[in-house]
């Protein structure tokens, strides 16, 4: 049987899931593929021996040089997965510049150097794979390639990260704060011990511009995303949005306008009866709206050693049949051919339109709604409903405000206005609420 | 720009669909599969005159004989879409032994006589596309043949016939009566004037077949499959059900135990916070776990015009790569090859063992309870609630069992007997509750 061999850059935790995935379903992808997917080097500075299961087979090259792969005539596919963005650059640019297909599952590269990556491997006549950079193992970038093809995608509208839905969900079933919740969820390994990234919507942000990417034929970049994460979010927002009939979700979203499109990730409240509010825990689920399909949702974990190797698997497996058939690049790595990809005007935040809640925290004092509502309404802010809850005397009380549909530019206006106040004594939390635009209907 | 022709068979709505995304999507399919995929001829018996849009651009025929499309040697993909087994299934073997490749929505055809028209296509060198089969727009066929590729698949659970799931959710909202419902829906035109594939569970079986099919590489016939429908389902059920936590759901269910796999279509009680509990009205979703991946949940709109034309579409464009590549058959039609597609034994329905509802219709005597508990204990099935209610005064009176695990063949012996007590009157309605197996963890 014919065989492909495959190198592997990083060999950490997902490295590791890519080797069991290959290891027990070599027999399975035989049946499908009619070729043996080979590992047949792992390049890893830190590692010093392979599993058992590995080393036994007797015919994987460990090393410490990732040269030793890129110069390998046999090896066909490179699979970098150390993430990063150098060294993962260099060595993915050096494996294409010697000819090698790349598969990798790092959003963060990709979201900023995409373009180079990609370019070059237009070039170079080679396939970049990136299943596993967006939403672990649910085959999202694949569906939207190939089984959405038939689709002008007119929204993107994801949880993205696990880490911080496991978050979100925590605070929500116990009321416990922000804080604690990630504490604990560091301990368990859930959160990495640097957290950024996943909490303040950075990796969210990564995943959406490879999203968008390929749904709209342009190359984003990710400082074109507005980018707010969940660390302001308290137990307090979470009762209230319940109250309202609302879940707190870290939400990436991307409504596609035509002439310019949305790119943002923040914290949203999302309708109760709406699918994306009751994705829990670490599970991650992506909604795209399509012209001729109307509302998808594809669901699952989107983190974690296997299902990020089932991705990872799943793009070399495309890269071999490719292999196997002459047919390299039969479907453009970033869906549309290099030549159509054309420039997108990405909406200003401030022409964002849509119903806010704001948690002012006020000195309970007689006429403070009277001056917020006021200034609100000075910015053509309507308000559709307010709550003011445990009133003590003289001391600083949540005053909740959920407003009819408003203009970002005017909401900030209003917001740092209401902020200076003497009687406002913390900043605004203030969430955006998920309206129909590209919703379940 | 190269063109790929395709002929039409069958220009009913989902004919229709294809045609209106052909001509919407063109410039977006041109730029991303570098040709024009060009609908040429249509043939159906039924069609006078083709739609303005159509027969605008002047370059498609329409015929009323088939035989025009499979002899005209510029076509290299033709479209079945006229539903139904013959002569469905003649004119698609007609197309392959024309050396033409096959996408077909044909659910029924495919489940009964899939074998021998993807044997012919093999031998032909052909493709069969059938996306459009199983989840409408939903991109489940190339999500399992080639996103989950490195996972053996434990167990496909899915909400696969939008009519039904539309008929229990209206009677889950509004309390209305089946026939009611389905009355309302027939008249809507959201079920057929013979609706009974749609509420018997037929055509859920049917996708369920192939999905089998190409999960496990063994070729399932319909008949093998355990098929109950929800007409018997009344909305007192649905309240009882509620009571308890879960929701009544068409579900098709295949766990596979490796040496043998389930195949069975029923009514199922699903608990509450389960995400197939929550998709409601018209919408369908397929629930894989893969040893690698995990949970993965695809959701989207099961039937329709448009839904079914994208994904009749993303098949047109897969083989047109194919054909533009010179790799026809890259990847096997069925996801295994067939030199290894292996027979599997199907649990028998009597060794299936899970929880079950049993609503009995008694004569509201004393020692009613005592004389139906007794049976069920005789046959080892234990008790984990009762509900009893709506005393009147020896009238027919609703009892509501839910059982811990149980054996089906224990299961129906107890029913038959419990039955045949002069004190019931009416048959038991029996619903099997979903466990944890192949479920959300």
């Amino acid at each position: 049987m014919q065989e492909i061999n495959i190198g592997l850059i990083g060999f950490g935790t997902v490295g590791r899931g890519l080797a069991q995935v290959l290891y027990e379903q070599q027999t399975r992808l035989e049946k499908r593929v009619g070729a043996t997917m080979r590992l047949s080097k792992i390049a890893d500075i830190m590692v010093e021996s392979l599993p058992d299961h590995i080393a036994h087979d007797g015919k994987v090259v460990l090393t410490k040089d990732a040269n030793d792969i890129f110069i390998d005539p046999e090896i066909r596919i490179v699979v970098e997965l150390i993430g990063g963005i150098e060294p993962a650059k260099a060595f993915i640019l050096k494996a294409i510049e010697h000819g090698k297909h790349v598969v990798t599952a790092n959003k963060a590269l990709l979201s900023q150097h995409g373009k180079e990556i990609f370019e070059a491997a237009a070039r170079k006549g080679v396939e970049v794979g990136f299943e596993a950079s967006v939403g672990g193992g649910i085959p999202v970038i694949k569906s939207l390639k190939e089984g959405l093809v038939g689709n002008r995608i007119l929204s993107i509208i994801g949880i993205m990260n696990g880490t911080a839905n496991y978050i979100l969900t925590q605070m929500t079933d116990h009321a416990t704060p922000f804080e604690d919740v990630l504490k604990d969820a560091q301990e368990k390994g859930f959160a990495e011990a640097d957290p950024t990234y996943d909490i303040e919507g950075i990796d969210t942000a990564h995943k959406l511009v490879i999203l968008m990417t390929i749904a709209y034929g342009t190359h984003i970049h990710l400082d074109q995303v507005t980018t707010e994460g969940i660390s302001r979010i308290q137990p307090i927002d979470i009762d209230f949005a319940r109250e309202f009939g609302y879940r707190i979700k870290l939400l990436a979203i991307s409504l596609n306008h035509g002439d310019h499109v949305e790119a943002r990730v923040h914290p949203t409240m999302v309708p109760e009866e709406h699918l994306l509010a009751n994705i829990n825990g670490a599970y991650n689920a992506i909604h795209f709206k399509g012209d001729m399909v109307g509302n998808v949702v594809l669901y699952g974990l989107g983190a974690g050693m296997m299902p990020t190797g089932s991705a990872v698997m799943a793009d070399v497996v495309d890269i071999a049949r490719d292999i196997l058939t002459d047919s390299v690049q039969r479907v453009p790595s970033l869906s549309y051919l290099p030549e159509y990809f054309k420039t997108r005007r990405i909406t200003p935040l401030e022409d964002l339109r849509c119903p806010y809640y704001f948690r002012m925290t006020a000195l309970d004092k007689p006429g403070v709604l009277s001056t917020i509502s006021g200034i609100l309404g000075k910015h053509g802010i309507s308000i559709e409903s307010v709550i003011q809850k445990g009133r003590g005397h003289k001391e600083a009380v949540p005053l909740v405000i959920l407003t009819h549909e408003a203009g970002e530019a005017a909401v900030q206006q209003a917001v740092a206005e209401i902020d200076a106040l003497d009687i406002v004594t913390d900043k605004t939390v203030k969430i955006r609420i998920l309206t129909n635009n590209g919703e379940e209907e």
